[in-house]
C-alpha cells in the first residue's frame, strides 16, 4: 500500500495495531510453552486468514471455530485441523461430512445422547467416523455435562460402540469473565483443569478413549499455573484484547490492538458532548464493562495516535452516532476537538466490535501508515 | 424458489414475514395520507433494495439513509432522491459530490458553522450547490441546534450567502423511544412538529429559504395527530417492528415481521435452560427492552410457525449460544423441545438484529414456504 495514512480512511472503520497483536500472541504462546501445552487458537474473534496465519502453530492449524462458515473459510485457505466448538445441531452434520470428505480433520462437540445418536448415524451412513469431543460444564455458565454425571459415560459408550470416534472432552470456563481479580481467575483455571482431567479419568475408568483434554478461555489461559493432564488450550480474544479483559487485569489498555477510527461531527457544548460518526453499528451494542468496577460505556476514547484521553468515554450510541463525554466524577475538562478531527475508540469486546466490520486496516503502531488491509468475513 | 421450507435453512438465519411487513407499511402510509404528509422511509433498518422497493412512493424515492454506503448502494439501483441524515464529516464531501455528479439528488445534514463552511467550500469548488438541511434538536436527545438558538440563522446565512443550497430543516424525536405510553408519544410528536415549524419560521423571518421541514421517528410518526407545517415524515423501524416498539405499544407482537430462526442444541434441565445456536452474533447485543416495563432479555421465543410460547425468552447469550428460559415469575412450564427442533426469536431491535445478517429469507406467514431470498448489505 502506497503511503496510506489513517487520514485517508473513511470513518468509521476498524484499525488493527499489528505490533500489539504480535506481542499479545507471543505472550500467550510463551506462557503455554512454559506449561508444556499447545495452543489451539479460537478464530471466532478475528475471522481473518491473515490474522489466523499469525496465530497458528502451522499453516494447517490447529484452530478452533464457532461456526461452520469459519470452518469452511479457513479450510479453503488450507487449514485442516479444526474444532467446531459449539454443540452440533443434527441438521449441520451434512456440512461437517462434506468438509471431512475433502480431507479436513474437523471435530465437533456434543453434550447429549440425542446428538451422539445423530453423529453415530451420520458416521455410519458416510463410512467416516466423525471425531467428537464431549463438552463438560466446568463452571455452570452454559452447556456441557457436569463432572461426575453418569451421562458422560453414557454418551461416550453410545458414540464409541456405534462407530463414531470419541476423541475426548472439552470445556470452556466462560464464567472467568465474571471473576473479580486475577487470583479468582487462577482458581477458575484450576477448577477448569481439574474438571476436565476428572472427566477424562471417568471415561478412562469406563474403558473409553480420551486422547484430547481441551480447556480454555482467555482469562484462564493467562493465569493457569499448572496444566497437568491437559492436551491443548483454546483462547480467542487474547489476540486483540479489549476493555473487558483490561477490566479483569488480564491486559492493560496498552495491549489493546483493536480500535474504531471515527470523525468528530458535532458538539452539544452545554452538555459536554462531542458527537462522532461511530455509533453502535461500528462499536456493537456490547456493554460488557457495565458490570465491571469501571463502566467504560461503549468504549474508551483515544487520540488519533491511540493514546487514551483519560476519562473520556463513549457514553451513548445510536445507530450511526456516538456521544463522547467525560466519565461521571472526572475532573479533567473535555478535550478540545473540532469537527473533522479523528479519534479512536477502544472497544468493550473485540469479538463483537470486529464483527461489525468487513476488514482490518493494519497499522504498526501509533498513527503510522496503513500497511495492509485484511478482509474479514461474517455469517454462518 | 422451488419448495424451500424453513426446515431447509441453515441456522441461525433471518426470517422476514412479507405479509406482516406490507401490513406495517400500509398502516403508516395510510396514517400519513390522512395527515396529508408524504413518507421518506429510512432505509437504515432494511439495507435492502427489495425491501426499499416495497416502501418507496416511487422507484426513485424519496428515501432517508444513515450511511453513504446506503446512498451509493441505493443510487446504483436507481434511487435518486436521498437524504443522508447523519451530520456530515467534511472528509465525506468528496463522496457526496461524486454521487451528486452522477445525478443523484443527495442532501446532507449539518448543525454547525464549521460544517456550513466545509459544505460551502465544496459547493464552490465543484460548482454544484450541495443541498443542506440544518438539524434541529427538538428533544435534547442527541445532535442539532436547539430551537430559538441564534446559531440556526447564523448557519443558514453562512450557507446561503456562500452559495450552498439551504434546503430546510430536519429533526428526529429519538427520545420518543423512552416514552412511557402512547399519550406521551403523541405529546412528543407535537413537540417535534412545533420545534420544526418554529425553526422554519425563524429562518423565514431572517429571509432564508426553508422549503423542507422534515420530522420523524417510528413512534411519533404513528401517534402524531397534526402535522401542519411539516413537508415530510421519516421513519425506519416501522417496516419490521420489534419488541422495543411493542413495549411502547406502537405495535403488537403480531406485527413483528422479523425473527431469527434457530435450532435447539442442548439442555441444562436442572436449570430450566434450553440451548440454541443463535447467540448475540445472530441477535445482536441490543438489550433495548431492559429499560422498559417488560424486559424481554435478548428476545421472545416463538415456535417454528412464529407463535410466541408465552413467557419463554432468550435470557442470556454468548457469541453463538443462546439460553432460553422462562421469564422470572412465570408459572408455565418450560416447553418440551428436543435437540434439532426449530424455534424463532423476535428481536429487541430490528435495526441491530438485521445488521448481523447478510440476507432475508422471505416467508408469507407462519411457517409457509420460503418465497424469496433478499440480500442485505452492511458497512460504510
Amino acid at each position: 500500500m502506497v503511503n496510506v495514512t489513517i487520514s485517508d480512511l473513511q470513518t468509521p472503520c476498524l484499525l488493527l495495531d499489528e505490533r500489539r497483536m504480535m506481542r499479545n500472541v507471543a505472550r500467550l504462546k510463551s506462557r503455554l510453552r512454559s506449561l508444556g501445552v499447545p495452543l489451539r487458537p479460537h478464530l471466532k474473534t478475528a475471522k481473518s486468514i491473515d490474522v489466523a496465519r499469525r496465530l497458528m502453530e502451522s499453516a494447517t492449524g490447529p484452530v478452533t471455530v464457532s461456526t461452520l462458515k469459519e470452518a469452511e473459510q479457513f479450510a479453503a485457505e488450507g487449514v485442516t485441523d479444526i474444532l467446531y466448538a459449539v454443540g452440533i445441531a443434527p441438521a449441520k452434520l451434512d456440512r461437517v461430512a462434506h468438509l471431512r470428505a475433502k480431507g479436513v480433520d474437523l471435530s465437533i462437540v456434543i453434550d447429549s445422547c440425542e446428538q451422539a445418536d445423530a453423529v453415530a448415524d451420520k458416521s455410519h451412513a458416510t463410512g467416516d467416523a466423525i471425531p467428537v469431543l464431549i463438552e463438560i460444564d466446568s463452571d455452570g455458565h452454559r452447556s456441557g455435562v457436569r463432572p461426575g454425571d453418569a451421562l458422560l459415560v453414557e454418551i461416550g459408550r453410545r458414540l464409541h460402540k456405534r462407530g463414531a470416534a470419541l476423541r475426548g472432552i472439552m470445556t470452556h470456563a466462560g464464567d472467568s469473565y465474571n471473576c473479580k481479580d486475577v487470583t479468582a481467575i487462577a482458581r477458575m483455571a484450576e477448577q477448569e483443569r481439574a474438571a476436565a482431567v476428572a472427566c477424562a479419568e471417568q471415561l478412562g475408568a469406563a474403558g473409553l478413549p480420551c486422547p484430547v483434554v481441551s480447556v480454555g478461555s482467555t482469562p484462564t489461559a493467562h493465569f493457569a499455573t499448572d496444566l497437568s493432564g491437559i492436551t491443548e488450550v483454546r483462547a480467542g480474544v487474547f489476540v486483540f484484547f479489549d476493555l473487558v479483559m483490561a477490566g479483569l487485569n488480564v491486559c492493560t489498555l496498552d495491549d489493546i490492538a483493536l480500535s474504531v477510527l471515527t470523525s468528530v461531527i458535532g458538539h452539544q457544548r452545554k452538555k459536554g458532548w462531542i458527537l462522532v460518526d461511530a455509533g453502535w453499528m461500528a462499536m456493537s451494542r456490547d456493554r460488557g464493562t457495565a458490570k465491571q468496577v469501571v463502566d467504560q460505556g461503549y468504549g474508551v476514547v483515544c487520540d488519533r495516535a491511540g493514546h487514551p484521553f483519560g476519562d473520556l468515554i463513549m457514553s451513548e450510541t445510536n445507530q450511526e452516532h456516538g456521544v463522547l463525554a467525560m466519565r461521571k466524577g472526572a475532573t479533567a475538562l473535555l478535550p478540545d476537538l473540532a469537527v473533522g478531527d479523528l479519534v479512536r475508540i477502544f472497544p468493550n469486546h473485540a469479538c463483537a466490535t470486529g464483527a461489525q466490520h468487513d476488514r482490518y486496516h493494519v497499522i504498526q503502531d501509533g498513527e503510522g501508515p496503513v500497511t495492509a488491509t485484511w478482509p474479514r468475513f461474517s455469517g454462518w
